[in-house]
């Protein structure tokens, strides 16, 4: 699997409707055929932070992800939501294996 | 969901070793009641590096975890392999809800 773990700080205000945002492009996202996990988590002692786990089969499924309209609708609205620039690590799986995502 | 993402940075001589402790502590884990995921992912541009993303049901099931002995055994062979201590953040979920974990 292809995973990116992307942390993102929002400012105070707009806790509510970066939610909001990530939801709606989280349940479109996993509808995609190439994306197993769009896990969308908030830091308990900080909520400003949040961890979006992306599972993709492929580096290709991210590619594709990139050009859907959900993804552009989501950047473009929590561009100005973010207290800091966004980061993001790939990651390879050792458990699970190939299946159980 | 209470989750825990652990940042674990190993001794580059350490990381096969890690990784087969890691793999039997994940694959004895994802086998108790209150433990919905136990994924385990390592870096891909520094192989030292790893993510255990560990999804309890609640707090109270991070500490029955912690009693068991897998993580006793886990806990006590992984220790001298780290380059760092570890570190761990906890949050809930936003996506999925309550279900799809």
């Amino acid at each position: 699997m292809h995973i990116i773990h992307v942390q993102i700080r929002v400012k105070p205000e707009c806790i509510e409707a970066f939610q909001a945002a990530t939801l709606a492009n989280a349940r479109a996202s996993i509808q995609e055929a190439g994306i197993l996990r769009f896990d969308v988590v908030q830091q308990q002692d900080d909520p400003t932070r949040f961890v979006l786990v992306e599972v993709y089969r492929t580096v290709e499924d991210q590619a594709r992800h990139r050009l859907t309209a959900h993804y552009a609708a989501w950047a473009g609205t929590v561009g100005d939501m973010m207290a800091e620039p966004r980061s993001a690590l790939k990651y390879s799986n050792v458990f699970p294996g190939e299946e159980g995502w």
